[in-house]
């Protein structure tokens, strides 16, 4: 963080024409915003997107509502433009980028063994890492994933503690049967692999390339200053493996929204982080955050574009 | 409402990719704004803003942190474009339109008679009808007036029982004795006038220019099917005064969002409205409910935008 771009943006922020303190949250995030953007860049004029999707050995268990093709048939429809990240994008005059990870050599079902070998790890960070456009002024990541609810659920469970039941929700969409089986397989998982090395590690075990892509992102993100605006319950587990990592990697990173998966709302406050919005979302595809993007633009038009009570000739109170 | 037009939103929310119910309120607000639009208009492409400026009598007794001067400051810096709403209006491609309301014929202070007097009361309905344009396709309401948060809890104080205290809050930041002297007035106000009649004449009695702007926009934004967003306190306590003479007068609007200011969240509740965002704002002119635009674009954006399942050749659960 660059404190004297800080100090700056709560200076002119106490100068604006409005009650100090009245724009809330708002006023936050643009003091927040240009302390990692740094010196005098304020303007959100190229937020980048970016979509990773992978495909999980877990799928097979039956832990989705929905069959494993889905994950490279919603990586074509992203492709042309009919999802509804397409869509937000748009409106949020956002470029959107879809990083598919070797769909056709799913990760291993966590259950058996580790989901990646080191370089499988090494090359999903890897591809995240390069996603990032060093002309992007905010990042936004999400994932396409059939099965990566339990994955993520099983990171959670292993990094935070608590029951298996905890971290386990309907994702797409799954029956009562569903959910206890993917309490099943999130518990046989944490009982493979728990406790077995730090963030990073279980991001190799327990996690899949989309997770790892977001997670090398959002790490790039951080080298070049860019403010990161994470998704759902998903984005937040990858994130999380970084936290746990090394602490205060998410410094640069606030959440977009709460979304209605179970264990979503538990994961951001192990994360510390107040979400945006609440809108009970539930779709992935970095949806919740990419409709976040308005509200540091909004955030930041007005640090930028306000009067100050001198310039205006309001009195002050 | 338009039945048909909502059944036909239903059906198509039912269809495009994602799974059932995930993109949560987006699809309630999708279906409910093609429903008050009716037809085939579902595309968000001009919104108005609309802020209404008031002088109050009750000013006069210190209910307020800022001089009264500033209401007509404001609204200059409203009309050269320095304050937080015109950064908005920019960043959500909205018209923002300023209303000023007879600025130097404050109403009368209301805990010595009526605020206002019939023609009054009828020429600022009729200022906010007159207001919106018939080209809109989505309508914001918001309000600058010095002293107004303390017309607001009299209102709800009136129509909606409770102590005065449960209404009054610190506005643009009264202090402790400031609070308690706006609970002085809110509960003589009350006493004076409360139980004198419905709405609309609780808002003679108790209201202000802008506060009636607002509900004549409101109304006026019903007879021709243009969707509203609400704004904050004093703009849910005007529309409180249409609802209270017309059970329903509000289906057509939504919450935009939940202010910092005391008594907010329970008006809302009275009103049975759930907001859009809570962001800890407290700057009235129409700020909170402008921001919320963008989540109602989205929401239009996925459902006119998406493709189906069909379209994309996605497999359903």
């Amino acid at each position: 963080q660059d404190k004297l771009a800080s100090a700056n943006a709560a200076a002119r922020d106490g100068q604006l024409t409005k009650p100090p303190g009245s724009l809330g949250r708002l006023e936050e995030l643009a003091i927040w915003y240009r302390g990692w953007r740094g010196g005098d860049r304020a303007e959100i004029v190229a937020p980048q997107i970016i979509v990773f999707a992978g495909n999980h050995g877990i799928a097979a268990r039956g832990v989705s509502a929905f069959p494993v093709e889905v994950t490279a048939q919603m990586v074509m429809n992203f492709q042309l433009g009919g999802a509804a990240i397409n869509q937000i994008a748009r409106c949020m005059g956002a470029t959107l980028d879809v990083v598919p990870l070797e769909l056709d050599r799913p990760t291993r079902d966590f259950t058996t063994g580790p989901a990646m070998e080191e370089p499988d790890l090494v090359a999903a960070l890897r591809a995240g890492w390069e996603a990032v456009s060093s002309e992007s002024d905010l990042l936004v990541v999400g994932e396409m994933g059939i099965g990566n609810t339990t994955s993520a659920a099983a990171l959670a469970c292993a990094l935070l503690g608590g029951a298996p039941s905890d971290w386990t929700g309907r994702g797409t969409g799954v029956d009562d049967a569903g959910l206890a089986l993917k309490a099943n397989v999130v518990e046989a998982g944490v009982a493979r692999h728990g406790g077995a090395g730090d963030g990073l590690e279980m991001l190799r075990r327990l996690g899949g390339r989309e997770l790892a892509g977001m997670a090398g992102a959002i790490a790039r993100a951080r080298s070049l200053r860019i403010p990161v605006i994470l998704d759902g319950f998903i984005c937040c587990a990858a994130a999380l493996c970084l936290e746990r990592t090394e602490s205060g990697a998410l410094d640069h990173a606030v959440a977009g929204h709460r979304s209605a998966e179970n264990g979503h709302a538990r994961l951001l406050q192990a994360l510390g982080k107040t979400p945006l919005l609440a809108l009970d979302l539930r779709l992935g595809e970095a949806s919740g955050a990419a409709m976040a993007i308005a509200l540091l633009q909004g955030a930041l038009a007005c640090h930028v574009g306000m009067a100050t009570f001198a310039e205006a000739g309001v009195s002050d109170a």
